[in-house]
């Protein structure tokens, strides 16, 4: 396992190459990072968390019809998934204004916007992953207006989709980053979701409490952050037992009624 | 004089009530800002060479058809203009990248762009005038897509007819800033260009020597303000005689031959 072809480590994961031309394999690290990397962490068993709670999405989104890189889980840290060309965009999708929105426009967080905002960053850490409009993606050809539209109604349906997951489990997705990348068949490409969704790229409050249930417990220094992972795994039905150790992490084993509730949050 | 009403005072131009209703005088200061007003200063004379160059600029505009709010230049350095709404955007062209996009995207200044970026600014001072895309401006309402499709198709041709006008003269039109207002008329309202036009709000480079002839001059402490603001004037054919004192502005004096050539500016 030592001997594979490391092709990529960044901040959260690593890419190996997978067994098959055409396949990767991506593994989840403890390893948190906010701010454009400014500030560094680990995040206890998040690895593990963030593997299941992206399978579990991303199965779901392609039984609604999103065409997704993912595979099969192979283990607690990995996934198998196909290479894609990332295209260099982070789509970020907000139904709430928090973060960096509510700074630059002045929009107090918490406060719903007049409907949901789809927003592009060009990928690039050196340059902080700017806001791009439109515009700039075209002149700059990072994708075609073909493939925009694409990106853009795939992340519609899943921000929809998302809203009603989280909805009845009693959170609130505020919003999340989604990328994706070009899938190559011939000289025909296609646009499919890649990367991870997962409380790393997601802002998710409790309904009823408003506790935040994402990697802003780290960003804020609010503490918890385990808990806050492995209660959203738990809601989804992720976990299993009393035992929350990340080992305990099974398929689809609707367990929650066998748990304690999380230690107490704040917000 | 003294008497009369002031409606607004900004960082370059004060508006007073207009002799009749719907209308405004706009005063051209001498004051000068960058960095959203964190330098402040003054540059001697170009309030009323931008009263000037606006005038003349905007007329020409309004020969191909742009609607703008320029009525008649009053003295030398105020305008009768008609009062619109403002829309809350700075609208930037982009031919060649200079300034803040070489910073946010990493291009170097004087590459020119694959092809001509249009930039939407949601101007709010207090905000440092964030950039924005279509989505904000739609979420938030600033502005309605059909408002949104008459800016942009105005601001491209303006940008044509800028682009043949300072080649003309010599100059590279860079870069430049628009802002566009409504003008009610009952119910209805039509969307037509405001503000100024003038070396403040464009960068200008003399295309052989390079020569940055606009308050990128003050901005980046080169020097030279005055002549760099009279030359554009001059070679525009709007200053008369040996003389550039701002005194000496007249209409339409091709006095180009007479003139000695501007002290040298630093690039
Ligand atoms: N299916 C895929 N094919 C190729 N690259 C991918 C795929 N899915 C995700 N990636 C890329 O792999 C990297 C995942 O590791 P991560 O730690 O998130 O990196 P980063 O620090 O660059 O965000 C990201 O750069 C992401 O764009
Ligand atoms: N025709 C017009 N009607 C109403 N307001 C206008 C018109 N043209 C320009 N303005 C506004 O008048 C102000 C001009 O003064 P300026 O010194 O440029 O102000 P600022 O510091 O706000 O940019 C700007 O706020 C501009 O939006
Ligand atoms: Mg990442
Ligand atoms: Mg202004």
């Amino acid at each position: 396992m030592s001997r594979r072809t490391k092709i990529y480590e960044g901040k959260a994961k690593i890419l190996y190459e997978g067994p098959e031309p055409g396949t990767l394999i991506q593994y989840f690290k403890d390893d948190a990072t906010a701010f454009n990397a400014e500030k560094k962490g680990t995040i206890n068993g998040k690895g593990v968390i963030n593997n299941r709670i992206s399978e579990h999405v991303f199965t779901r989104l392609a039984h609604i019809g999103i065409p997704t890189h993912f595979i099969r889980r192979l283990n607690m840290r990995e996934q198998l998934i196909r290479q894609v060309d990332i295209i260099p965009l982070e789509v970020v999708l907000r139904n709430v204004a928090a973060g960096s929105i509510s700074k630059r426009l002045g929009i107090e967080e918490g406060e719903p916007l007049p409907h949901t905002l789809i927003e592009y960053y060009y990928k690039d850490d050196a340059l902080g992953d700017p806001l791009v409009a439109e515009e700039h993606i075209a002149c700059f050809n990072w994708a075609s207006n073909e493939e925009m539209h694409d990106i853009s109604s795939m992340a519609i349906r899943i921000n929809d989709f998302l809203c009603g997951m989280f909805a009845a489990i009693d959170i609130r997705l505020v919003d999340f980053k989604l990328e994706f990348g070009r899938l190559y068949d011939g000289d025909y490409s296609r646009v499919i979701l890649a990367d991870e969704i997962s409380p790393d790229g997601c802002r998710l409050w409790d309904m009823t409490t408003g506790e935040k249930l994402d990697k802003d417990r780290f960003r804020r220094d609010l503490g918890g952050e385990e808990e806050a992972y492995r209660e959203v795994a738990r809601r989804l039905g992720l976990l299993n037992g009393e035992d929350n150790s990340p080992g305990e992490v099974f398929d689809l084993s609707h367990a929650r009624s066998r748990l304690r509730g999380p230690p107490p949050l704040k917000k």
